[in-house]
């Protein structure tokens, strides 16, 4: 499916959001490629994104899920309004190992007032991509609220 | 529903691989308390756990519903065994906005491979405790495999 | 949670539009109990309805639990609401083996525009009550629009 | 992804099992394609599938995503195991509304123990063919289960 982003600035918008995301900054992620419809966001393996076997964690793997079905939404948004999560649902499919995840998704489908996104999340690992997540984002657009900070 | 532990020691064991999880440590997660078929997490706030508006991130939210409810069937598991997540699902209810969140799980059904957690995000806000997340989380328990780091 | 309705005569609503729903009347389904923010659906078994093991089917099972959380949702929209399903989840606990199926489903978060629902279903067997199944369904309310047939 | 069935005559068992789901008969659902890691299920539409607007219920629309995941991975597991889901998420993205309703599923991950399928539902209207749900399918197979009545 191919999309149209209401708002021809929608990269900036995008990644002026993600910059703001603090935990994204925390993490070391980063926000690969963003098109109309579809965001990839990428992650570096840390010592401290890991679970008890030095893999990334499951909470990592799903918060990439979720954010890159959220930045994938946004591109499509008019640029006075902002996003959230309404659910996720991610499946891990096999251990987060590598050196890297690249978290992929795109909009199935853009209601008026409801986006659903489908994200596939990926380890990078002796330079093979080895798909290890799957999930559903249901998101929400909200007209007339900035992306910035609550006062 | 109440259960019994089929491991003495599973309070030790459920802290130690918490302990383990270097992701928990680096966003200041504490597990708060275990019991046979349940837990709690308690994650305070910090500037760099936030989405754009300050609050905590969808993806935080989410870790700390997929884990604790890995740590509450991880508590009815022989002490052998290690657990993994299979998928979880939550729905973000309301801005995860607050001085910490809590994330209380508990076992809904326990079958002989799989475990099914229902888990639910508090957010601690002047005093109150507000639901801002619930969801189910499917672990699979794996005989015969360390939950120490893999070699 | 305790809910008020806001429409007074929800209960006659509600039984209408689910009287309206012909699959519910095809498979035997009967609205057992509507209170604000939540609904009963109850199903005898019968043999049309099963899987190859002679069981409730699946599909049936996360039929009644979607349906239980629309009529749960349902209850506490306006009279000039309609309500559809945005997404459902279920967890497939136990075989859905009995004499009749029992879906009870409250709502978790009433919002402007979505309703969150957790529903159970339950196995009626030897008059025991068996927890068989349990999800979330996400529903959104539409202003303005009948909940009547289509034209 | 391509898959490799490793019972050589896996249609004949899948279509055999689904025969035997007497709910399928009823509703008048027949399983169209067959193929290793993939099903699609067709239904024609019948005043009593429906709900309130005269459109597929998203019951029936939930059923056919889950079975059709169940079907995919069914023909992958040896001849001797059975298949169960664990549990299915499914977006209803626009009204099942059209002359049938088609659901294609494909197994995406398809391990030991657990099979994960990702299925779509289109429904044919007006010699169209419009996506109006998808879902995630997560199954167990079960070694050594006969797929026939439980006695």
């Amino acid at each position: 499916m191919s999309f149209q982003a209401a708002d021809p600035d929608f990269e900036t918008r995008v990644r002026d959001s993600f910059a703001r995301q603090a935990f994204m900054g925390a993490i070391g992620a980063e926000l690969a490629r963003v098109e109309p419809g579809a965001a990839t966001i990428r992650l570096p393996w840390r010592g401290d994104l890991t679970q008890q076997h030095g893999f990334f964690h499951g909470g990592v793997v799903g918060t990439l899920a979720d954010n890159a079905g959220g930045y994938a939404a946004f591109t499509l948004l008019p640029a006075d309004h902002s996003i959230l999560t309404v659910e996720f649902k991610v499946n891990l499919l096999s251990p987060a190992r590598g050196e890297a995840l690249e978290s992929e998704s795109r909009v199935v489908r853009a209601g008026k007032t409801l986006l659903i996104c489908l994200s596939e999340v990926f380890a990078l690992r002796h330079g093979g991509r080895h798909l290890c997540a799957t999930g559903l984002v249901t998101l929400m657009g909200l007209a007339g609220r900035a992306d910035g900070p609550a006062h």
